[in-house]
């Protein structure tokens, strides 16, 4: 580990214009949490919830607001948002294996695919022979690059990533393993008590700075594409369904699925194992807490949710079952008002 | 792009038997929706909402329903389902790359198994001894047909699909990247606070035409087999665990999830991200809504639903609260009305 | 089939344990259902649900409890926990080929790869060369095993199960199909808009003896481990997000989640498509049932839920309407109660 980064806190300082309370010459060789942190780690307090850590923490140097300062037993850095701070400090701290560029042996590239000299393919990838891989992209092992699809200049395919067909990927796009793009949509038509498939015709397009999770899968259009503005950031096991339209920067969280031709907005947060039904249309800077269904259209920016509160079984299993006669209570109310307002005028 | 099919609209109209209203003579080189289209375009209108798109439309033809005509500003074809006249037009504009019969020299098929000269065995496949592979099989790049597995005729894994074990796929079944069929079933005794693995030792089932979208697991049965009847339709990330039965020309929508051995009607329509308990019956014919739990067999037909509708947080946060005396809640409404019940006999 | 396993009932009765009412030498050749069995079957009665078969099995013997004996036409085996039982004699019919030692010609092991010699890698599996894999265990055909990762001695990953990095796999660990485990948990910091990917520093620490269905995606820490203790079983489709802790013997139904860094107890039960949001704690031997959504810490022992019962959708739709208005519902209901009040005391 004697090739480990190390930063001097002062020039960690300088480098990410932050205050330094604290001498400036020690050093931080990484980063930790502040209840395991070693005095040659820097930690960060953003969450309330883990103050007490920070009284006992042995850390080196912590991020932080300024008015959690009287709380800090050591130096710090001070920063409005602590964990955009620490987010930017900890790239320094990550090590990952620069792929080598060029096309391993195992891999199958067919004839006619076009793959920059600065990209790298891994072990047992397939490239179809009308795809195109731009410079500097590295597709980790087991990837399929498939028909008409293109990955884009220093995009990352982690491993065993599927591209279906007519897929393109934006610049520095990150996908995580076992997710599938591009697959068929999920249209059929009833003929008369049979299923006849529609042809999906359509692609998926993908903008920069996307990121997508593992397991995660996102259908091609049945005649326009599925699209992912820039900077869309994508949890593990989402479902995106064919045509869905999702606005730059929006984050999903795991598990979440939006059915077809949605239309979601910008700066958008859905939590996870969200649902949203087809053929609606959501504003930007809307959130939708986690496991709620939008069953309708969203104009304005906000927070939304359903479902009821978890509560213990016995209390819920009885409150559940008045549910089932919500409506006759709430007609019940109505009448006993009814009466008591005919009693007043007619006592 | 100069091989591309064409059709002149009389062909269309008497190939697929819809009246036309226009020159039959115009000639049709795609599909397309009615916004996007240009006059070399079909188009169709099956959902009232696109109404508008209609009035503006540029498309060469639109298929529709004769209400539908007088607004609409081009040739038309009558159809009364205009979405299934689409998908069968569609299919004369779909270009899918023929597979070539055989084992891709990366392949790995273990001695013994059986496949069919018109099979085509895909790059990086692995093929078990035991295996079979039938007549016109398209086993796409990256697929696993495991032990005592067989794809029947016509059938086409597209790419990165597992058949783990006793896995008998039918004829024309279409399944797409990352699907694992025959896992084990998640059988677990409790042996004094330890689990204990129950031996799966069933199979899985699965009929003629049935299709299987990504990512979705169905688990091999633990005695019996897992069966999907014909014609089964499931999307994406669905879940099947062991000894479902799933009804023919039932369709689920993603992320929709089954428990073991419940059984499944024909022609039912399971919502996206629904969810049916374990050891459940649900008859013939029954629409289950998105992201609803069934925790009781269903006898009759029908429509069914759970959960509560989105509201914005703020007013959502109180009702909620309320739910949770709702047992409550209705107590005092009856104890109300029968003391206004008493007042009225003893006023 | 001449070498497939046969016993003697009396010799089962002896092995297991149990005791036995009938002839002791007829001969058991395998395991079925209830319904399904022939007489050289043994089947089981655990669920008081297939009584009815019970009555008409024509299996060799059944393995029951002693208060269904009377029910019970043929030879059996008396059990406390029929299931457990019969989970036992199962796996003496379970034939799974067992896995050569060695490395498959197909599979690409990076220089440095320390395997034992016991171990069993299959077809174009890629093992880092960081990566540890122990005595015993059997890596199926389409695995990865990434950088800083090791495999415990006696664990299985069936087929294309990818762990990542800093994924460390206790002994006798089984691992389904499609998993990934050890992929960039989901940690992103806004930054004036757009998003910056926060480094995800931590592992996967799994115990032994846990089992991890297909499709489930485990990810690394952000800065510390996320952790499964011993004897976790998890089902198909499951989300950990980054730095969740799950006590040991724990069993998770498939499509549940849990957001990052909750932590879950010992001996707990979450149901089916349930979730857990992130930070939160639960204690030990509590049970969430399906699809509920655990919104606070729960500190004490037994069964919570949320949601609401199914209905037909027309009632259905009339009372969640109605949900909308609990709030108000709920303080007209009390205004009444104080106005009765009132006219009781001033009549």
């Amino acid at each position: 580990m004697s090739d480990a980064p190390a930063y001097r806190l002062d020039e960690l300082a300088r480098r990410f214009e932050l205050e330094l309370r604290g001498h400036g010459d020690a050093t931080i060789r990484g980063v930790s949490t502040l209840a395991a942190a070693s005095p040659d780690r820097l930690a960060f307090l953003a969450n309330p919830r883990y103050v007490g850590d920070l009284r006992d923490t042995r850390a080196g140097v912590v991020v932080l607001r300024e008015e959690q300062a009287s709380e800090c037993p050591t130096a710090m850095l001070l920063a409005e948002d602590p964990y955009l701070a620490y987010a930017k400090i900890a790239t320094l701290f990550e090590r990952q294996a620069a792929a080598e560029p060029g096309v391993h042996p195992s891999a199958v590239v067919e004839a006619g695919a076009r793959i920059a000299a600065g990209a790298s393919i891994g072990a047992f990838c397939h490239v179809a022979g009308s795809a195109i891989v731009e410079d500097g992209a590295v597709i980790g092992p087991h990837c399929i690059v498939g028909d008409d699809c293109s990955v884009g200049a220093q995009s990352r395919m982690v491993a065993r990533v599927t591209l279906v067909t007519r897929v393109r990927l934006g610049k520095r796009v990150l996908i995580h393993p076992g997710a599938v793009l591009g697959a068929d949509g999920f249209g059929i038509a009833n003929n008369h008590g049979r299923w006849l498939k529609v042809p999906q015709l359509g692609g998926v397009l993908v903008g920069d700075d996307c990121e997508i999770g593992a397991n995660t899968t996102i259908d091609r259009g049945a005649l326009e594409d599925t699209v992912l503005e820039e900077d869309v950031r994508l949890d593990n096991q989402i479902q995106i369904a064919h045509n869905v339209f999702i606005g730059a920067h929006t984050a999903m969280a795991g598990c979440s699925a939006i059915a077809g031709s949605a239309r979601i907005g910008r700066h958008c947060l859905i939590g996870g194992s969200a649902g949203v039904l087809g053929h609606l249309e959501i504003a930007d800077r809307v959130t939708i807490t986690a496991m709620s269904l939008v069953s309708h259209s969203i104009r304005e920016p906000g927070d939304y949710s359903s479902g009821t509160p978890l509560q213990d079984n016995r209390a819920w299993r009885k409150n559940a079952a008045r549910f089932k006669h919500l409506d006759d209570m709430a007609r019940r109310l109505a009448e006993l008002e009814k009466r008591l307002a005919r009693n007043k005028e007619n006592p």
